[in-house]
């Protein structure tokens, strides 16, 4: 399958609905996607199936602070450059490359080095959302060493690094992309065809370009919607789509602390005292609650759109008056497990409970809360 | 000429000496050289001189906060791994190794991978005293480019860094030591020797071992020991030693921010109402003020003792009730150059002076308070 500059609209906008807030603004990767397709034709779209276990394949993306993609910008040569880069280090090809994770930014980079290096962009991803750190793909959950890997920064400048551990990987990783700007492109966690068969959440990038064309066809009919988003959901992975909240942002704050973005929204129900949505961010959005109440929380998935036009918002283009719908929905079945869950519960990010599934805590909210569905 | 472990006693006490509370803690770093000369043999101790032109030449030695040195104690294995690390990321053998700085722990490491290695260890380092950052390296201001360069750290993990700037490449690797534990292992720098005749402040190993004699010739004489140390002194590329001043340490805050050891010590005359010493620390002892008068600044070398023994006392020993003798003496000329203040005079660590040349200070303060002297 190809996968040609019409599909990118698409892409780009499904892309950032399953990022739950985080995996870089769209924008930007989407004019330089679109640019690099121009240039060099559509890109093979592989299937995992298609691909040989002996395949040497790379994860390649961003790693940093989301929000510092907004002022310092990228080119559109990096990810090849990186990939280079990279194949110097190693001193071998690579055969194809897959996404760390779904986002705006870090699904469009593999398929930009893809089209550059005329190699396959496999269709899928090391998270079927966004996550803020290493540890927490699929992929090095699966046993998959991190290293060889290199960063590249804004500048040129490169670093490589050799560990064995994916937990040191990420510390050693988010200390050079603080050091080198707040927003770096790495080359990481080589693999076999074989391992990437065993870990890869497949067939996120069409199943993004789905989601897009929803979005765009349904664009502008907040009440209708739902029920399109609602049935291609059931029918994927991820399961059933619950509507979480409606209403205003009354107030967004976030700092970059640790080379990450850090903050709280607050939404506010439009005409009624309900009690505010307060969302926690770290690069994604994480826990959503109803007042004290728990609706949502990672890995399970939360997307904010824009109540007008449906177009999912991430986290650092939230701002205080924005109208918005919160969705959220399970996480691929592979998030649930225990080997899994040791790296992205909630308590793995400090938060004092334990996960429970989305459609547990919907259910137990909607038969405290009448009003709420 | 040999330098064998007969010498090491005297080494790491007058490094100390000259490291101005930096350059790491020699005790551990003693330890394990002494261990590595018993077991391969005394190494040659070349002088700059007699050193190829086009031989490959590279800097090894500890990055970080000194105090996490004294927890994080280095294996006697640390030196060869990362020059052996260093080889095969560059490809090519290394002819000698030279050090960053003078410290109890910098000058150590040099001579630790130069016996495991078979290869000479120059008479000489890149800053004739302690400096916190990179790019105050004799070296880089002469034009040497800080990369290809290699970190190792405590559990063998490897971060390589290619950057043509020394202030980029000290941003990096001090975040990466700070990433890696706090303390690391780097081999960097690498040039010929005809680089490292126009950059080298030669012979402070040599003049080490002097310093050390004489502290341990005259150990306990606070009275006599000045004048030896100050004949030494004059004769050698520092100049003149001053008296600056002796009581007790009546406070010694530090913490690790940002990587380094940051610190403020006061000492209070035994029995005069003299005011107090402050002394402010960034790693290295970098500014000495009587009262608000300033009495010695970076670049020139600023030196506690022991009141009793005359052993010399790094920044992260420094415990309060330790009397105390502090000592000043001028730089090497070679940082008293334009394009070296440009990176080491006191503005390059945020305080609001010029740098002003010890002697000129003293003088003007002995005019000022003709207790002082």
């Amino acid at each position: 399958m190809k996968l040609g500059r019409e599909s990118l609209d698409d892409l780009s906008v499904g892309a950032v609905f399953l990022a739950t807030g985080g995996g870089g603004d769209p924008y930007v990767s989407y004019l330089a996607t679109q640019r690099v397709l121009d240039e060099c034709g559509p890109v093979e779209l592989l299937s995992v199936d298609d691909l040989d276990d002996d395949a040497y394949v790379v994860t390649i993306g961003g790693v940093g602070a989301p929000s510092v993609s907004l002022e310092l910008l990228p080119s559109v040569n990096d990810a090849a450059v990186a990939l280079e880069t990279f194949e110097e280090h190693v001193g071998r090809k690579v055969d194809a490359v897959v996404s760390f994770e779904v986002g705006g930014g870090n699904s469009m980079i593999p398929i930009i080095a893809a089209a550059k290096k005329n190699i396959p962009v496999i269709n899928g991803d090391g998270m079927g959302r966004a996550l803020p750190e290493a540890q927490m793909m699929t992929y090095p959950i699966a046993g998959v060493a991190p290293t060889p890997a290199i960063a590249l920064d804004y500048a040129g400048n490169v670093a490589t690094f050799s560990t064995d551990s994916t937990a040191t990987y990420e510390r050693h990783v988010r200390n050079m992309a603080q050091a080198m700007g707040g927003m770096i492109m790495t080359v990481e966690h080589p693999m076999t065809g074989a391992q990437l068969k065993k870990s890869i959440v497949p067939d996120t990038i069409s199943f993004s370009i789905e989601i897009g064309r929803i979005l765009r066809e349904y664009r502008g009919n907040a009440q209708r919607i739902f029920h399109p988003l609602s049935e291609a959901f059931a029918k994927s992975l991820y399961g059933n789509l619950f509507h979480l909240y409606t209403g205003k942002v009354v107030d967004y704050a976030s700092s970059v602390v640790g080379g990450y973005d850090i903050g709280q929204a607050v939404i506010e129900a439009f005409d009624s005292d309900a009690p505010p949505l307060t969302i926690n961010v770290k690069n994604e959005y994480l826990v959503a609650r109803v007042g004290e109440q728990v609706v949502a929380s990672v890995p399970d998935l939360i997307t904010v759109l824009d109540y007008e036009t449906s177009t999912p918002i991430n986290a650092e283009r939230l701002r205080y008056g924005q109208r918005v719908t919160v969705y959220g929905v399970g996480c691929p079945e592979y998030y649930r497990q225990p080997n899994a869950l040791a790296v992205v519960a909630p308590r793995c990010f400090g938060f004092d409970f334990d996960f429970v599934p989305i459609e547990e805590l919907v259910h137990a909210h909607c038969a405290l809360n009448s009003e709420f569905a």
